[in-house]
């Protein structure tokens, strides 16, 4: 590589963004100029990125001046406004946020799923999933294309940081206010002592919250309905029945999934399992005989996909269910970005 | 009623034993006699029923002598020898552990559901159901009557006292271990500090661990076929198909599960959330603009199943997906064994 091309990172100093940085850090160098962008309030800060102290400047048209391809990791009117911005000065974006998530004229992609998806950008701009969709969407893939699903059903285990830096603050505010307490015995005593609840609608510290996102149509929320969008536009099946429902835990980091997921032809288990550990961005980790399985807490601040669990059905030949784990800041959020920046580069060689 | 029936409570020290002690002493005072047992250890030990002092007495084939009912709350291997000793003695015995559960001559029994099988009891012995399969078939149960149930897809976010008291015990040390330290921020630092597992595969504070129960066939836990086997016999549909995937939750009590239930009829959503209003036994929070639904937190102490989150399927017209909360201690095991013993009570009016 000669001309390395210019990246610029646009909401450097979020929960995302910092886990960016780190993964800049530790990923081939595959990058020439860094420039770190965001809001007024954070401009002048300076962060550590490949070793050495980059600026921070502020969100402005001339900023993506020479910048080759511009990570988004910001809220969704944000990228709604700037990732266009970013196209018309001649920067390839990638966006995080759901803006554009479901544009016919905007790829959506997975690179281990859908990677040849990057090259068909009409707007310049290409768009990263849900870290929900994300925590599962590799393993589906990898099924999928032996099996063809047909039907998803999804239960989540989402944790605090899906929802920024103010969920994981607001959980270990809350984890130090119940400590010690004996709480958690009596209808809302929780409630009594936790009074900020962050971004969250309920307590998060010992409770779960059947909710994440905004609402949407048929009582849905925002999230479940992205999972299920989301899904269909990656896998290109466009009439995939799937039934999501997203309920927020008290864990730091790490999305799970129960995912129960039916396809055209039968699975053999053993078979799928096999399938799963020979698939690029998969860990299996399926020793039921002595309790191995993925947790949060064991998955945290790694890239791959876990899944543990897998089962055939009890009652349908062409049914597995299976337990994934995937950290929603790496694979969720920067690093499924930086891998479609990465994919992009490449046509900088 | 002239003379009461005369009740020993087998267990009466454990975590489920203690709540039934509380609700023996709310609930319409039915019994005569209140015998406590527990094991050697606890004998001699003095408890409070309904305002009076009741000294703990070791389990022995006498103590079954002139008793009516016998509620067990004790592990299987104690039921499966001390059931049938009781019934030999005179005793009803109405046991909450897994040692009868599928026994054909054995009725299992949610009063809700199907009270008029208690009558049917060849051996003397009546099953109080798993809590897991007891937090949502209240529920399942009011739907199957009117729709018809086909299949059940369920996952469960189940709380550390499903584990007994020592569940508890081990999440609340775990809970002040984690608090103040930052963790759960790289693979393996809860781990770190958290090394009591207690009854739990893995860390409970800041995690969920995709499992409960010991492995059984196919790779699926006890837990998972309790919720399986269970739910078929107690709505009586021996091909109805489960499948459950079972997640241990830092939660202290009260389970909570993701449930989407297909019928042989269509369902429309209106109507099913108004028959569950006018369910015995439900309690329905389902207001999605406002934020309103169950958790755990919220419904930890109270005697019903509480129902929220209920959608129509967007594929499928006869299938619903619904959120539910119930106390693993109260309706998913004391309260259910007190409202089973209180139907034989009646027999003696």
């Amino acid at each position: 590589m000669i001309n390395k091309p210019t990246l610029a990172v646009v909401g450097a100093t979020g929960a995302v963004g910092t886990v960016m940085l780190e993964l800049l850090t530790e990923r081939d160098d595959v990058w020439g100029e860094i420039k770190l962008i965001a809001s007024e309030r954070s401009a002048g800060k300076k962060l550590m990125v490949r070793g050495k102290e980059v600026i921070v400047q502020a969100l402005a048209p001339e900023v993506f001046d020479g910048v080759d391809v511009a990570m988004f990791d910001v809220p969704d009117e944000v990228s709604a406004i700037w990732a266009p911005i970013a196209a018309e000065r001649g920067a390839i974006a990638v966006d995080n946020s759901g803006a554009f998530r479901m544009d016919p004229e905007v790829p959506l992609v997975v690179p281990e799923v859908n990677g040849e998806k990057t090259k068909d950008r009409p707007k310049g701009i290409i768009s990263n999933p849900n870290c929900t969709t994300l925590s599962m969407i590799v393993v589906v893939g990898a099924l999928h294309k032996k099996y063809g699903v047909t039907e998803l059903i999804v239960s989540s285990y989402q944790a605090a940081s899906g929802a920024g830096q103010s969920g994981i603050d607001t959980l270990e505010a809350q984890m130090n206010k119940v400590a010690g307490k004996e709480l958690g015995h009596k209808a809302g005593d929780v409630r009594e002592v936790v009074n900020d609840f962050g971004p969250f609608p309920a307590p998060l510290a010992l409770n779960v919250i059947p909710w994440a996102g905004s609402l949407r149509e048929d009582g849905y929320t925002s999230e479940e309905l992205k999972v299920r969008n989301e899904s269909r536009k990656i896998l290109g099946i466009s009439d995939l029945k799937v039934t999501a429902t997203c309920v927020r835990v008290p864990v730091i980091t790490t999305h799970s999934l129960t995912v129960v997921a039916r396809f055209k032809n039968p699975v053999d288990v053993d078979a799928a399992r096999n399938l799963l550990r020979n698939s690029e961005g998969v860990v299996v980790v399926d020793e039921p005989e002595s309790k191995k399985f993925p947790t949060p807490a064991d998955v945290v601040g790694t890239d791959p996909t876990w899944v543990g669990r897998i089962r055939a059905s009890l009652d349908d030949p062409n049914t597995l269910t299976f337990f994934v784990c995937g950290d929603n800041l790496r694979k969720g959020a920067a690093l499924n970005t930086a891998q479609i920046a990465e994919l992009i580069a490449k046509e900088f060689n």
